[in-house]
């Protein structure tokens, strides 16, 4: 059977992900991955996964384990609309929606938002897992520039002058793959802007609970509510795996989101939303969220260090005050390529910036570091493994 | 903001579907329900559910809580790779992709398969969540013809003779809406007929788990391997909350499938996963199987007896050996929309047949009916309404 005939035009564009196969031999024995993007183990609670389990057993019975509404399962988006208060954001219950990770919101919005040929504006350096969700809707990107402090409002400005784009994509709290966080004024800047140009901006908040300084920062959502889709998730404060992710969107967005999420999944896992309810309700993320601080903050901190020990001249990099990665930048013309396979070679690994362009053509003297998955010691290790690898290339 | 011009073309083409606004008076209270197609909280096994989560935390550990393979967790590949061998399908855990429920391999092929305008061929009257996981990528449909056995082969072959057809999509067993099986000997006929136009079989097999009497029946996927992608679900022999679906695919598809649920929610709920590698490999889906059939069989026996006593002459219905539906057949031209809000203000709900066809003027005098929902005596009491609203307007 010839099943290349058989494909989609959509599913004819998407290559196999450059990024993905040169991970591949991040798996190999003896590894110290910086590379990776994920929580650590040790951050979820384990030690009341099966008291959880046996609550919401005793509270809502087979009713935990039957279909139930697409939106998401009442008492969770009840307990959401407290949770996002807490960041500033007015949302009632009826106006969360419950996906599987933040990746099915992404996947909602592509769905319902753009046609093949639409224009998405994005940060340069941005977020692939939503280039992922976007692509099979066929988009083309728009770049916007980008400076230590995140997104530069002027160049979102000139963007949205231009015309043409059918929404935003920023990720304004510890960066994905930056680290970079957006100061308030930007973020008011932003908001004047998306109002001024009547254009939606879907703004992705993963990480900005894991702070381990500073003073938090509101969302763009509360300075121009009815232009932002907020979009987070529990992955990185609960655990991945139980994939529950949501969004606040405007009225009229929320209603297509759900019609096509109904199509996607029916709705998200009833179970591991109970759970998720129970966790937020009853207090344990409250208990639970200062011992993830506690774990992440030392590595970062020993990742900082290490980079001041062990990188030679010319190389600087982030310091954010929170999130899951810090962002390297070497001397202008260094192809970070070569230097991840010599890195790999002494056991060391991590991913050349470049592949978080959706222009591959920039930031080829960039990487993005990991901190969550390694202690202290071992991100020392790998980070000299790092430096003397820079050093021998620069 | 003008949210409308933000909306996709394929948005815009998407209306609010007319069965659920029909059938928002179901919920009303003191209303008997046979329009559902879920299974009874009762079929759930409750009372291992702790003892399943318990294991799982103390075999796993946070792995189980963790991001995972987007092809699925392998402890509950290798058992669904068992699984499917009782159905006499040959398929190794590498060669099964676990999804977000069965709507996820559904959603999935059409991101893979469907440019706009593509032809997919579908049994009138067909199931309407496949439909809806197809209609975003803008397929047209081309319906076939079916009799009391199912879909006529004749029809598949003229229909593919013609060409042009992207793929077909069949429930060959205990079919949603008309609760139809084919014979054995059309599935043979139609597995030649797949390999005679070189053309692709979606088979989705959600019921076939729950039979009543009678011999089960080969999938179509082993007489023609290469030419079918078999999709099932465990929602209706475990829990349909914890949204547990798989699909064995030829290669060339899979490998796409994988691609594009990446983007769509990176990997389905790990520890609903988990609990269900339990539930099979601990062997309690063969020692809890019995109890569900023994729960439906006399529900569906009442359904039959009541249709018996109190449907006039003139109508009749299917009587098929497992599965969750009923298919009325009325007197030609007579409409069950009518009949429908008729039974509801007499308290009893089902669903209007006609819902289920492509072509909406086809099917008006059709009925499906669900057993699954309600005990014995209610189910009697429902059709008893039902018999006297179409005696009325006969």
């Amino acid at each position: 059977m010839k099943f290349e005939n058989l494909l989609a035009d959509r599913t004819e564009n998407m290559r196999s992900n450059a990024i993905r196969e040169i991970l591949k031999v991040v798996s190999q024995p003896g590894m110290i991955s910086l590379a990776g993007g994920i929580p650590a183990q040790e951050s979820f609670p384990m030690n009341i996964m099966n008291t959880l389990a046996e609550s919401v057993t005793a509270q809502y019975g087979a009713a935990a384990f039957q279909y139930d509404m697409t939106e998401g399962f009442m008492p969770l988006r009840e307990a959401l609309s407290a949770y996002v208060k807490a960041r500033g954001i007015s949302a009632t219950a009826e106006e969360i929606i419950v996906t599987s990770g933040s990746q099915g919101v992404l996947d909602a919005l592509g769905k319902v938002l753009i046609s093949k040929g639409d224009r998405i504006a994005v940060e340069a350096p941005t977020y692939l897992g939503a280039i992922s969700a976007f692509n099979p809707y066929e988009p083309e990107y728009v770049r916007m520039d980008t400076d230590d402090d995140g997104l530069i409002p002027e160049s979102l400005e000139a963007v949205l002058r231009a015309g043409g784009v059918k929404f935003v994509y920023l990720v304004p709290t510890f960066q994905n793959p930056t680290g970079r966080t957006l100061p308030l004024e930007r973020r008011q800047e932003i908001a004047r802007i998306l109002e001024k140009y009547d254009a939606l901006l879907v703004e992705d908040d993963p990480y900005s609970a894991l702070r381990y300084r500073g003073t938090a920062l509101p969302p763009v959502k509360i300075f121009a509510p009815d232009h932002v889709v907020y979009v987070s998730t529990l992955s990185k404060v609960f655990a991945p795996g139980l994939r529950v992710g949501f969004c606040v969107a405007p009225e009229l967005i929320r209603k297509w989101l759900v019609l096509v999420k109904q199509g996607t999944d029916l709705h998200t896992s009833t179970f591991n939303q109970a759970l998720a309810a129970e966790y937020l309700s009853g207090g344990h993320l409250d208990h639970h969220l200062p011992d993830i601080c506690k774990l992440y903050r030392p590595r970062q901190e020993a990742m900082l260090d290490a980079l001041e020990k062990y990188f030679p001249d010319g190389f600087k990099w982030s310091a954010p005050e929170g999130g899951m990665f810090l962002w390297v930048e070497g001397p202008k013309g260094m192809d970070m390529e070569p230097v991840y396979w010599e890195a790999v070679a002494r056991k060391a690994a991590f991913v050349p910036g470049k592949f978080f362009y959706t222009d591959v053509r920039e930031g080829i003297e960039t990487m993005r570091l990991n901190y969550t998955m390694a202690d202290a010691a071992t991100i020392d290790r790998a980070v000299r493994i790092l430096g003397e690898v820079v050093a021998e290339s620069a």
